[in-house]
């Protein structure tokens, strides 16, 4: 069933368009698409390029946000970002001057997903980097994870609109530190190289409320784990989360890589990859992917 | 524990006001408090003012949506109004102007919820409001429910803001038919007159999928039904709805008459009543009712 | 010279279109092109077609706010609408919901003009129409002024969006008395027909801080005279006025209806028609000939 | 006449603040109230503090602008920077994300004026800012004019606002070359030092249209004295502009160190200084000054 699914959902891929703002990320093969499924059972379902490697970009972010909740009090990180979904595109500056706060909206959006980066913990640089990266590597599972470094170079080269967004953060208080050193750890974070069944792990995690399946060892807490995967839903597919709810109802956060990382809560963790993005920077054909899902195995939530 | 979860709350109801735009609103009690709760299977549970009367006001938003969804084709409905939360106050006109399609962002904000009201099918105005009555009546199970005519006078002769908007929606395609026929339709849809016991038989309905548990009788379509509890999650408790879906977890619209509409899906309808309002226009002590409830029943679906 | 100048611009009208969001203003025929000069020695220079009739539209409102100033307190004026240029287009709505006041920025955009005509004294809807137009008469040194029935017609009917912007103003307590019948007589002074003739005794009389120059009546105080002219070059082009007073240098108002206003202190006062608009409503070639006229003449007032 | 209209207006000085973002603009004495006037015979009148010295923050725009209008095409500035004033606050970003070509909207603002220091030319950092200080040097006809580096460095540490600006204009294809070497340079032209004769020398080239009034000496083209009076006028008081404009009618462009450039054109060059400033960042009674002035020698130009 997953390869049919995958194979006819395939030809939506030619009415989007690889990102292109780095080189690096131009290079993906725009007819890809691949799904990894892991249930609660540790069953593992595959079909199509579930083994290509990209680059997890904002999928980052829901991963970044639980080890900030868990360095932090939690009172703490909502007093540097905020919990409400925005309605603006992932980049927007705007917001961030026309709210009476100047908050950012929530840790979905760049504002916010830079903001919860400089809340990592660690005595220096390095040491935040190794935390960050041991965490991911935890959470999916697999110790070869590991930063691209051709794509944290490029998006450091061209991350003017993020630096801009940052220095207005520093200055309005929102970031402590040196604002190129969080840049760095940011553009790192989106770096990290994965494929599906990397985000499939992390997705049952989520869905087992933080517990590891396999060992039984608790890696977030629950709470923190529902707080994720809260923010998948009202904010995890930029300015389309509302529609994919309606349409797919799954807790769900994508990456202009191609990457979907999807946790149906108490039943599995699904990873899809599909380089191919519509206007507003998700996977054409992956968003295609897991509304057939969702209706064949009923995993709409609401 | 209903009774005292109403009673360690009620001290909140002192740090919120009750809604003073129109003087109707006004002369609610102000340390009000009352819920029910009618589970799946039909027990109803009651504490506090449980069976004071209150307009239903923005309550009535997902109940015209659904109507809306039955009355027209998806693709209709979702051509005049938005599915992403904004991020905005329940009245902003802003938005309106700023997004390249002029479309109101989603049907539980007061722009997209006037268009929504203007699609309601009937031959004549009065059809239009007897259908929408009787729908109300359905859905609530309850013969009696009726309009509030003294707050309907109230909300129409102070409803400049509101009559702004849609001038503009009709200037923009959004609203057809007569500007001033639909604001009069809207106004009547906010003043029917409720009690908690009305809200929970609403809720207990989107959470068995839209059918009625005691006769059978299908009311929604599950679809319909999935479709509004998830516009309650992303825009159901205005611009603190992110944060309502991070503390609670649960399916939710509220209204400026001190009404929350809830309902877990699976499990139970819940009706809150308590007037006394957030700076965002939300019910203050009920939010906090509802957190202690969903913590203790674990009712959060994330 | 004159006519030289007309002639080498007309080409230019090709380049824009005429207004159509009122059917009789796309009756206008776009090739026109036409100017009238009155210096203050009470010298007439014409050229093109300098006597094709044309209704008023936006010209009307400096004529408008000098009524209004004459008919109130200053302080009162100008707690109703601002004195600064905004930037934006002339029917913007957003603004009157971003600034801290909601104030309309200032009486040349629609929604200030739109306040402004509800400052206009008289004891009845018709005292006003009539004091409103005697004014206009009187100003333009011309009996026969009258109000084109089929435009006003038309932009009543199609009027929404000023009508939205005419209730957020009521709603913020910007517009006193009744919305629609300040939104006639708005129509109505937009409607009023007048040739670059009647525009450009109107430019004298502000040129000659508000005396007749053939009566030595004063119509207007040297203040508001010099009010008037200020508004003009600070956001009398629309979002297009700060190019104008680079490049011209003059005190001048648009219309859609192709008409230009223009008035060189202690000089003359000029009436330019050209129907074919630029995208921001205004004369396209009407623009060329008094940016022409002012290299030749030095009118450059800065 | 002079000392008795700073007498009268020193009481304002009381009702304002002095900038305080950077600790030695705080350092300023609220009560300093002074000017100088230089007319067009070169004679000179003075009254109050008008040898203090300061610095000339915001009042660097009009300078630097006609020093970017000699080094460039004019269409190659007027492609990176705007000529509409805005109705916003100086320091505004948002309106570069609404706008749809981004484009700051004049060179007063200090996007627009980050921008226009871009274009200064020169082989290396040290000869922009060599040309830079010596062009204020002729126009204000001192050769002593240096920086004040104590509030230089004030300025860059606590800059990010500037900063975060300067990236987005970066990131958008309105700045060339390097971002730090950009704003390390407009910090610069920002930390000058002068005192009211200064100020009125370079108003008094203004009025004479670029002429020497001594030497006969053309400083600047007679068109680009005008353009940049005329950005004075339209956009010169930050978001009071339009006020300015009604009140006092001369172009003139206030700074934050307390200082207002004026020129009328003509007859005089004015120098004001008074560093307790209104909410909007002019100097309260400096404002008073100029219009009392106005009124007293008829300079409305309007």
């Amino acid at each position: 069933m997953l390869n049919e699914i995958v194979e006819i959902n395939r030809r939506h891929t030619s009415n989007g368009n690889v990102a292109s703002y780095i080189p690096d990320l131009g290079k993906a093969c725009k007819e890809d698409l691949g799904i990894c499924i892991i249930d609660k059972d540790n069953k593992i379902y595959t079909a199509g390029e579930y083994d290509t490697k990209f680059t997890i970009q904002s999928v980052s972010k829901p991963i970044v946000l639980a080890m900030a909740l868990m360095d932090n009090d939690w009172s703490h990180v909502f007093s540097k970002v905020g919990m409400e979904p925005s309605g603006d595109p992932f980049n927007s500056i705007m917001k961030l001057e026309m709210n009476d706060t100047k908050k950012p909206c929530n840790p979905m959006i760049n504002a916010g997903a830079i903001v919860t980066t400089s809340l990592i913990k660690g005595d220096s640089v390095e040491e935040k980097e190794e935390r960050m990266l041991n965490f991911f590597r935890k959470i999916a599972k697999n110790d070869k994870l590991s930063i691209n470094y051709d794509v944290y170079n490029s998006e450091k080269r061209t991350g003017d609109r993020n630096r801009a967004m940052a220095y207005l953060l520093k200055n309005d208080g929102f970031i402590e530190g040196d604002v190129e050193e969080v840049l760095d750890l940011y553009f790192k974070q989106c770096s990290i190289e994965i494929d599906t069944v990397d985000l499939a792990r992390i997705g049952t995690n989520l869905a087992t409320y933080g517990v590891d399946i396999e060992t039984g060892e608790r890696v977030l807490s629950e709470s923190v784990s529902r707080m994720v995967k809260t923010f998948m839903v009202t904010c995890g597919m930029y300015d389309a989360s509302g529609e994919f709810a309606i349409r797919v109802g799954i807790p769900a956060k994508s990456g202009v890589g191609g990457g979907i990382l999807a946790s149906v809560p108490n039943r599995m963790g699904i990873g899809v990859y599909g380089p191919s993005l519509d206007k507003k920077g998700n996977s054409i054909a992956g968003l295609r992917v897991l509304e057939d899902l969702s209706r064949m195995l009923k995993l709409n939530i609401f």
